[in-house]
């Protein structure tokens, strides 16, 4: 793997080559010295043209552990907002030797143009970009899904017959929209619920059911209920009507959370609007997987850095790992 | 020790434990490698809710020096300026496998929320909150007092019999409340030196004296003379005519350091208002322990480090420190 | 060597040995593992008055490659803002056990009063200070001169019949000072290319040539030819009518480019203005060292923090470092 640009196009044998690899890192992530030297004097470069502290710090705390190096670059303040181009700066991280470059850019498009571009032979990582895709966010939620349902002990498992229910403003989403490509690639069978306006127009093309009734998605009975982070800056009286309104229509409160399946879980990319899209009670109920994700999201960023940075997983290098 | 949350709770036993192993520390920064690997894959966060840069390299550099990973979270253009709750942002970073989280805050109190509200397992230390407290100033305060009076062999030795003078604005002043209450626990006799309209109200259940004219003070001989920074932003008329009259009557000038017994210091947190509470032949004087108090800083943030995160002290890792 | 502060007083011996230096250095980041234990335990302060993300990431990288730990200090909301005096914040610098300082701020001039004050005796590194100098740079360009005429194995030899025309904004450019001074420090003939306007005052005392027609320089036949990057925020009407003229007289263009000499070298410091004062036919020829320049300044500031820090090269270190 030289690049990790979308979910849409990962094969399941490269993603579940990271979701084992992650397996791997969570491990060692339990035991006393979380610290290893797989990547020392490998340089990560988070290059960042949005804010967004969780996700660069996440990244951040995964290349440290493998031992790499790690620059923050955030375009606030740099030439990038005087004008300079991407190609520019991206060629000017190259010849300053970055190993792998970490994108967030407001553009969807950006880290692939990035990567196919021939400017620079650096692995790049998607963490974000416009409403295209967030990779790295449906790889955790997957390993999320699969680690509370079948446990340590999954490797090599996909999410064949697990049934997931996206909630929220997919319109928007790039993680809604990572989550369909990587659940459907492995397996899962996956039905979004959303406010006939924040439905895009081209989800006819999606290999996803549609409901507009929260109720009735979850009498349905899922696996797991992935409730989307609603972005007020983005919202407007176009496309509902009132936050209460939402809230009462598509927030999963107590009495949604109770006529849950046994055993089912619920998600949160984070961060939470609390009595919003998701209510105190369910975030911190115990089917609440909000922490995990978390702790699950520098697992998944260890083996992706990993996997572009090592190479391929040689029996010895696994060994070390282990 | 778990968490540094305080002085006034802060007992002497664990008082002068850190300032002990602070001194080890001390004796490790005079050496050639300055670089210790005990905390080799423990990851600090600084969680800085209100600008510091003192405060955040000084906590940065003794967790590098103990070969911690640091990562630097601003509050400011992150999640929690879109309104994310302290309880989110703190479970977040617990997940992502902090050990320890070093926070600055406006608003008195939120370290101990942090701390005893059972979102995180990570060690807290409080790196000043509000108008509440600023413990690690203090400790460094105590610390550069006891090295100053009694040497470095002073290890076991508290400031009983020594009389500290803290003059400035008490009212608004963290660190001037930290000091109080360590130095008490620490057997010195403190005197608070203050314009009436910047004595808290509170004052009368604090083990200080007041007094309200430094000349006065100075006469009584203090063995540190602790000068306040005034923060200009939070003086107006209502608490002090003007900066020239707060100077003639409450700054540490020529003739006021003259004054001073022999053998007394001068300290001050840093940054100096040259010219207001401090001039610049006070300041650069041989009483001066400012820029000892900047050393001793990094030191003492090492050995609270340290505390928190290795542990008690068995001798063993003491034989690794010396 | 203790700082590096200009290229104007900088020794023809310790301009060549920084450059052999840099050789050691970029021979070692061809290698497999790029990091160097050799700055273990020193800590490099990156001061920045003023924004540059290129130089602090350069600055940064090859201190981590060396092992050394960094601290990122922006003087934007930290107590410097706040009015702190540059002494207050060097001595604090100092007293918290920094080894190096790289400095970039407004006022030409600051890094020599850091260095020569007494406030420190960490090593000073001027990172650029307001129209005066910025050393690295120049050390870099001349590095890349050097590698690409006389390729690798050119240790110890100096551009002595070198031919470089530098062009642009003379007037407002400490790249081109420095330039200036070092290239003839080093034997190189220097030609200056600038609109009337554009040439500074002093430019008599210099060692160069003008020449305000870029036809006729390129005619002339350089070696190598510098574009300046036209800061458009200083440009206004009292220095040249317009951009588009500004292009058509001293840009280089495809026609420009064409009528250089065999083997001819193109630089520019970077970010650059495609299409203003270098085309984008210009930037990406064979000719253009733009991204060589970026990669050589990583090894030439890794070699001034090691000459500053680790001291004299012994030649067991150097073994080290081969």
């Amino acid at each position: 793997m030289r690049h990790l640009l979308d979910t849409q196009h990962l094969s399941r044998a490269d993603a579940l080559e990271i979701l084992d690899v992650a397996e791997d890192m969570a491990d060692t992530q339990r035991r006393e010295v979380k610290k290893l030297p797989t990547l020392r004097g490998k340089t990560v470069v988070n290059l960042f043209f949005e804010d967004s502290t969780r996700t660069r710090i996440s990244f951040e705390a995964a290349a440290k552990r493998l031992s790499a190096d790690v620059i923050n670059f955030s375009a606030k303040g740099s030439s990038v907002s005087k004008g300079e181009s991407l190609q520019d700066t991206a060629q000017t991280l190259q010849a300053m030797g970055a190993d792998a470059v970490v994108i967030r850019h407001g553009a969807s498009g950006a880290p692939r143009t990035l990567a196919t571009s021939g400017w620079i032979s650096a692995g790049v990582v998607n963490a974000g970009d416009g409403t295209h895709e967030h990779p790295t966010q449906a790889l955790l939620d997957a390993f999320t899904i699969r680690k509370r349902l079948f446990g340590d002990d999954s490797r090599g498992r996909d999410l064949s017959g697990i049934r997931v229910t996206v909630v929220g403003d997919v319109l928007h989403s790039r993680v809604a929209r990572s989550n369909v490509w990587l659940l459907h690639t492995l397996g899962a069978h996956v039905t979004l619920v959303a406010p006939p306006t924040l439905v895009p127009q081209d989800v006819s093309g999606w290999p996803v059911e549609i409901d507009y009734d929260l109720d009735h998605a979850i009498a349905a009975g899922p696996d797991a209920l992935m409730m989307l982070r609603i972005q007020l800056e983005r919202m407007s009286a176009a496309y509902f009507p009132t936050e209460r309104e939402y809230s009462r229509r598509y927030g999963l409160d107590a009495r949604r959370l109770a006529a849950l399946p046994d055993g089912s879980i619920v998600l949160h990319p984070g961060p939470m609007n609390r009595g919003l899209e998701i209510s105190a009670e369910a975030a911190d109920s115990p089917r609440s997987t909000v922490l995990e994700q978390v702790t699950n999201g520098v697992s998944v960023r260890m083996a992706v850095l990993y996997l572009l940075l090592a190479g391929e997983r040689p029996h010895t290098e696994k060994e070390d790992l282990r």
